[in-house]
């Protein structure tokens, strides 16, 4: 087995060079990045989609997707008048810094406040990779089920942020809200957890507030 | 990166084999299996009580359950009386011929008439490792978005049977099921798709049928 040990062992050391630059870039730019992480059609596009029809007009956003196939995200942002730039990874199940150096070098994005790296849908994978973020973000949409952060716990131990989506739909499954908290709070107690709906808008503006708060204490803290 | 790509075709060569010897024994046996892939929280446990309550008095049943942490999805299996054993990968994002094979020593199973293989929930990398399964069965729920086929077409061009999951849940979401009909049919001409719900109970009773139906087939298929 030693063979096929190393080079993930290797492959991690490279990444973690690669986000070290990544995020010194980002510091001397002041701009806050967010990589958001979940299962397919837990509802990280829908949620980006919201974010920016608030914070465009105030904050400088842009957006990396990663994908296996389709460019269908990066579209659905770029239709809302951000930069987007698709990352298709082919069949690879996460991003990593690597791509998105290649990504931002490509692009070419204007400055940005904001940017939102928005992974391939797997709760596994990309928990793994550091891509210079300041934090990740874990998705959880209440149709997934409430036993999710303890048979997932990686990403949700290293979330800064967990966003439950899909409150509107809660009435219709069986979704207990406060063990999720309970799991959430138990593997990482400093994380913050908020409930959303893009539907009934339950939870954006608090979304959207944590964004700028944590904005302003990396620019005050670059200061 | 040869050092990457190595290991792993060595290790889905490995798999093959290894899935080879497993499906002899399962042809053998005259057990139909089932290799169950999807998101976390898409309802594979669920559809397999689901199965399990219509089926366990006509059928031997049996079940094999990954996930990465907790032994919960084999509980409740469990609890409704058919034997279930539970692999725990620790991180590793799917299951493998190999860790199949070590599970059905160590569970010692009755003779079955179907196994069903609950795979880590993911729709990504479990698609690659054949775990000497009659056919792999993908689940989508509705709340997932109706782009899914298209951005993970692995998995559903693979996937003998699709079944949407939650199918009462569609008057409060903008899922189309045509469009995933028209890109299911797109990456697999010769795949089923059925549309389910536990809740309702809407197209158990087919998913049950589909069930009997290759059993019977493969038993006269090896008579």
């Amino acid at each position: 087995m030693t063979e096929t040990i190393d080079p993930r062992q290797k492959i991690l050391a490279a990444n973690a060079e690669a986000a070290a630059a990544l995020r010194t870039g980002f510091a001397a730019a002041g701009t806050l990045v967010l990589n958001l992480i979940s299962s397919p059609g837990s509802g990280k596009t829908t949620l980006l989609e919201a974010t920016t029809r608030r914070l465009r007009e105030r904050l400088r956003l842009g957006c990396i997707e990663g994908d296996i196939a389709t460019e269908r995200d990066a579209d659905r942002l770029r239709a809302l008048g951000i930069p987007a730039f698709q990352i298709l990874t082919g069949g690879a199940c996460h991003l990593d810094a690597r791509q998105v150096h290649r990504a931002l070098d490509e692009a070419a994005f204007p400055p940005l406040d904001v940017l939102f790296i928005e992974n391939v849908g797997n709760l596994i994978c990309p928990t793994s990779y550091d891509l210079g973020e300041d934090f990740k973000v874990a998705l959880l949409s209440v149709t997934e089920g409430d036993d999710k952060p303890f048979k997932y716990p990686a990403i949700f131990a290293r979330a800064g942020v967990t966003v439950i989506t899909e409150s509107d739909l809660l009435p219709y499954t069986s979704f207990d809200l406060e063990a999720v908290r309970r799991q959430a709070a138990t593997l990482n107690p400093d994380g913050v957890l908020l409930v959303t709906s893009t539907r009934s808008g339950e939870g954006i503006d608090g979304w959207c507030q944590v964004l700028e708060d944590r904005l302003a204490v990396k620019r005050s803290g670059a200061a």
